[in-house]
């Protein structure tokens, strides 16, 4: 039912990426197939559900925030492609990275070592653009009848709140991989996740609820109700994913175990884990990071201990806990097909499996 | 005179910048740093002089655009930025580009490779967050009593017109510089020139314009009358910089000579004198590119080559062309004070010697 849902509004976006005339005059032509990749590629097209269910919840025209929806999907992606050159991720959702599919395609007319270059020089290039792409359609609610004090406003969230929180959080995340993972705090982890993935959620629910209520009021008791919603569901969305990486079932989550551990990352369980471990199993667990690969057998010995130093149970009922939040948050709406649909989407991203 | 009047902008810019309270919550402070960099190191401030001006000389109230002449300034900077990046260029305006600013930062900590890495990092981001912050300045212009339907418009105008242009000009740009200088041809290296320089000078009077006639019609005939301007102005400006890289005078210029021809960029000079060039004058020409260092007898061979083939002429000619075209297209305007600031930048820009 919420995957049907969700399989809707993904279609929408797809609509609307597809027929959008931005991406027309981009030249040369690998660049403006480059900007339309991951856009086009549907992810969980989580945020857009959460843009025109919110403004939904509030009784507001659902076709006013459809442009303001796809917009938040394209601002994903921007953040995604810039990410994965910096993280030097050569896959996204099952298909090459952006940098890489440009690499690839280089690599017909230049050297090796050129067409490395060329592909990070138009993935920065292809993600700068569809920043401005994102801008673009927000901007564009104004053809949905949303107007343009408010329009203007949801523009400046974007710039002012979003920008300046997601890019920070992606600093602090570049920056923790250089750190020794014994001098990253579990609270800078967590303030870190919240920068990084809560900013844009929180963006998500306020646009629209603003275009719903036509206010530009963020301090509005409904918007914050929202916002409260929208930062324990990114928070325990997070916690669910890293668990997963561990402690999941291979084969349902579609990724290899531990690859966490192998990237010595600093996710919240990790982080726990090592807080509340001594001695010989604090070494043992320090020792697994940065391996290049963790076979079925160490991933037990990993599993077993993050149970025994009691992280796995903190994080489960932290994510219960703000699940739980989240729920509560919602609480105080008329019960509409929108709140079932909120509730719903809660539900399922704490309890999925991949 | 001029150059007062032009200072006269560069102090009301940096005073707006570094007041402005975008950066301040950046994180980590590095990252803040690395924001800034750039446009506090003032330049010559042409673009917003673009923005102030034609407000003015439209009789439209200059303070209104202050905001939006410091977005074009921020605007300009990201993409230095993130061009200094993809050319792997270590100086800007004298000092650290801002990628090896962050890695000298980083070396006190890090391994010389991770730091260079570093660098290319936060470099990317900090680029990102200007992009932001930019959008973000022109949209407080609502405070300065531009109404919110223009700002509106002329946010669109940054995201539709000028991204994608000047983002399209830069990938050309990088294209070329794969590709064996003989296939690019001079009209490509025109075009390339328009997108990635005239797009933001476009930009820039538009803004002013549109501020000052209240009016969101980019089809306004002062409006097409101001974009002539800058049109011509910003190929004329790029055409005197690529002869005073050759022609100049190594002093006044502050920059070594012959450097475009050691790293083989496609200037409208150099592909002017390939096409004319034949036989073994052409390959002498070709010869020189890419090499190490160019020295004083060097430079005069390939002087007297591109003045041999009739280039020189013919970029001095077209400049001259374009100067006058640059008047002409300001003739129709009351002739106010505004009016004469522009008509001496023009003149300025190209009869400078740095």
């Amino acid at each position: 039912m919420i995957l049907e849902e969700l399989n809707n509004i993904s279609n929408l976006i797809t609509e609307i990426i597809r027929s959008d005339d931005f991406p027309e005059k981009i030249e040369p032509l690998q660049l403006r197939e480059a900007v339309l990749s991951y856009p086009l590629r549907a992810g969980k097209r989580l945020r857009p559900a959460l843009v025109v269910w919110s403004c939904g919840l509030l009784d507001g025209d659902i076709k006013q925030a459809e442009y303001a929806a796809a917009a938040v999907e394209v601002y994903h992606n921007w953040t995604l492609v810039h990410d994965d050159i910096i993280d030097q991720d050569d896959v996204r959702r099952g298909k090459p990275a952006t940098h890489t599919e440009l690499k690839n395609f280089a690599k017909k007319n230049y050297s090796s070592q050129n067409a490395e270059k060329f592909g990070t020089d138009f993935g920065i290039l292809a993600g700068d653009l569809q920043h401005a792409w994102a801008m673009n359609l927000l901007l564009k609610s104004i053809h949905k009848g949303v107007p343009s004090g408010i329009v203007a406003n949801l523009a400046r969230d974007l710039c002012e709140k979003l920008s300046r929180e997601l890019i920070s959080g992606e600093a602090l995340d570049v920056e923790f991989s250089y750190k020794d993972i014994k001098d990253v705090s579990p609270e800078e982890v967590e303030k870190m996740m919240y920068l990084k993935t809560g900013a844009l959620l929180n963006f998500s629910v306020t646009t629209g609820a603003k275009i719903a209520l036509n206010t530009d009021n963020s301090k509005d008791k409904r918007i914050q109700k929202l916002v409260e919603f929208a930062t324990a569901v990114g928070i325990a969305f997070q916690l669910r994913d890293d668990w997963l990486g561990i402690f999941g079932d291979a084969e349902a989550f579609g990724k290899p175990l531990g690859t966490d551990i192998c990237s010595a990352k600093p996710t919240l369980l990790l982080q726990t884990s090592l807080k509340y471990l001594k001695g010989d199993d604090k070494a043992k667990l320090l020792n697994f990071l940065g391996a290049s690969r963790i076979s079925k057998k160490e991933l037990e010995i990993i599993r077993s201990l993050m149970r025994k130093s009691g992280a796995e149970k903190e994080i489960l009922d932290k994510t219960h806990y703000l699940q739980h939040q989240a729920e509560k948050s919602l609480s105080v709406f008329p019960d509409n097909e929108y709140r079932k649909l909120l509730l719903d989407l809660n539900n399922y991203l704490l309890t999925r499996n991949k």
